[in-house]
């Protein structure tokens, strides 16, 4: 079958791998019918995460489910599904707090790699969720969605506190970011400021919600989200890249009490402890449970009330990965979508 | 009238100084009736914060209204009142949302200083609280734990989500510390872990509500945590130390989702995001809205409903206070009180 592999950085082939096959027998093969690249994929393509060996790539996907493992009940061969990039239990205490990307059995799925033609699901049962009826094309970009930026950006709403009469400030306006806003929205925010630089993703972020937009940055960026808001800080406040300045960004915006949701993955960040001790905000991130939401997520798509599936502005054959790679990394597209 | 001034790492004396008059109209003048050494004036105490000038010291303090501002409507003179280790004004949005500590025209009570006979309290309406009927002599020491200790270890409980269900672990057996196990204990956790080596404090921890106490520190008290809780972790930590390993210690202690609580002042603590974003959990914390919690706290205490006044193991006039601090620096006193 086909597979992306990543051989350094900048350098992404598709190559012909040996199908998997059941390992253990909680596990489902399913056919991937959509793949993906994410941000976190971009780390290791600019050589800031290093890539020690040909690695394959890509943890979210749809499919269809060709083969499951004895012990899988929930899911059966034919199903469509869409699952989260961490494979889990589902019965855990932590996946029955609804944290199951920190499941204690968790896997995670960037170390199956998805941006292929099959992939091995571990733990089907707790992973997968089935999508009845047959989605439009649409419908189908948005279930892809779901599987991480979508998941990741809702996360980081409610982790944000983000509801009625909030303030809601986004720092970064990739995929995740964007889908933040649509989240605030769904949450009912007051006020969406989305912090962006970038015209098209400015459009983006206005149809999914957002009401004021902020050029500035850093310092700046912080003052003016304190204009807007009487002074005071947001209420909520999303942070959605992962480097110093974007969490110092995000903890500054917010008022005191208020709530900041991270998502960006960590990158060199450190955190003052005497800095966040007196900014008294909730601070609250990491890997987003995505399982947790799936099946609202689900519905939400299937009967049209979001269509977040709008954030790939680039679909193409996943033959043509290279190139996703290579728009996503010169921001020529926000997301890019490989068809199987 | 007499005063607490610290001149330098190690020197404290009392020495007379102008009594204190009104400067705002929305101040009030108090008589001081009781006030104490905190963990916190250890700090400059020990030379690891500067004493730039002499310096008076204390921030908790109870007392008798002397003397109002002509703004004041809610204090009248001759109220027994508690207050908070900072004065807020009660009306601003901050205020509002209970984060007093962080109101927008707060002022720090050790900046005006209150192990002194007479104390200015700027935002008096908003600052103090009055207590109905005549409290006890043990009810009196309660009422000044409540001005900062209780408070504090109280809002590090509520902060770290303390509840039915749930296993708290306490890193800390300071005042703060234990009060937090007497708060987490008053909010139905079910299980409390103190983190203690000293058996004076085991004991007043065990008095408090602690199920179990641990002994190691570090990755070693980290394991015991994890093997008391079925490998999870604890559901919510209570930090009140403020050191580097304090709070890695906090943090990781506690489950993927659970919440910790750190009101510890940050000392020299670097965290590390990637660290914090794979941890999952919840991070809240900062100087206590002591003022939010503190018409409950008096009703508990006036009922005699808890007893947080028995931190004090040290009870002596104010001109011993050099003794006091010294008591404290050497863990001879957990917490000492001010007679004046």
């Amino acid at each position: 079958m086909r597979a992306v592999i990543m051989h350094g950085p900048g350098d992404v082939r598709v190559e012909e791998t040996p199908r998997p096959t059941i390992i253990e027998p909680t596990d489902a093969v399913i056919r991937v019918t959509a793949a993906c690249v994410c941000g976190s994929d971009l780390w290791p393509y600019r050589g800031i995460e290093p890539v020690r060996r040909p690695t394959r790539m890509g943890h979210e996907y749809i499919g269809i489910v060709e083969e499951i493992g004895e012990a899988v009940h929930d899911i059966a061969v034919g199903d469509f599904v869409v699952g989260s990039f961490v494979a889990s239990d589902g019965t855990c205490e932590i996946c029955q707090a609804g944290y199951e990307s920190r499941c204690i059995h968790q896997v995670m799925m960037g170390s199956v790699g998805t941006q292929a033609d099959f992939a091995r699901i571990p733990l089907a049962d707790g992973t997968l969720v089935k999508v009845e009826g047959t989605p439009t094309e649409a419908q189908t970009r948005s279930l892809l969605a779901a599987s991480d930026v979508l998941g990741t950006g809702w996360f980081a709403a409610v982790a944000a506190e983000a509801g009625p009469g909030k303030t809601v400030a986004v720092v970064g306006d990739g995929a995740v970011g964007l889908l933040g806003i649509l989240a605030a929205k769904r949450l009912g925010a007051e006020r969406i400021i989305a912090m962006s630089r970038h015209a098209d993703r400015q459009a983006l972020a206005r149809q999914f919600g957002a009401t004021d937009i902020v050029e500035e940055r850093g310092a700046e960026g912080v003052g003016r989200i304190k204009e807007l808001t009487g002074g005071y800080g947001a209420h909520s406040t999303i942070e959605a890249v992962g480097t110093q300045e974007s969490m110092d960004q995000a903890i500054q915006a917010t008022r005191p009490g208020g709530h900041v949701g991270f998502v960006g993955v960590s990158h060199g960040v450190e955190l003052d402890g005497l800095g966040l001790f007196f900014s008294t905000v909730h601070l609250h991130g990491g890997p987003a449970p995505v399982r947790r939401f799936l099946p609202e997520l689900i519905d939400l798509i299937m009967t049209d009330q979001i269509d977040p599936g709008v954030v790939f502005d680039l679909i193409v054959p996943i033959e043509d990965a290279a190139e996703a790679y290579r728009a996503m990394d010169e921001r020529r597209a926000t997301k890019a979508l490989l068809t199987l």
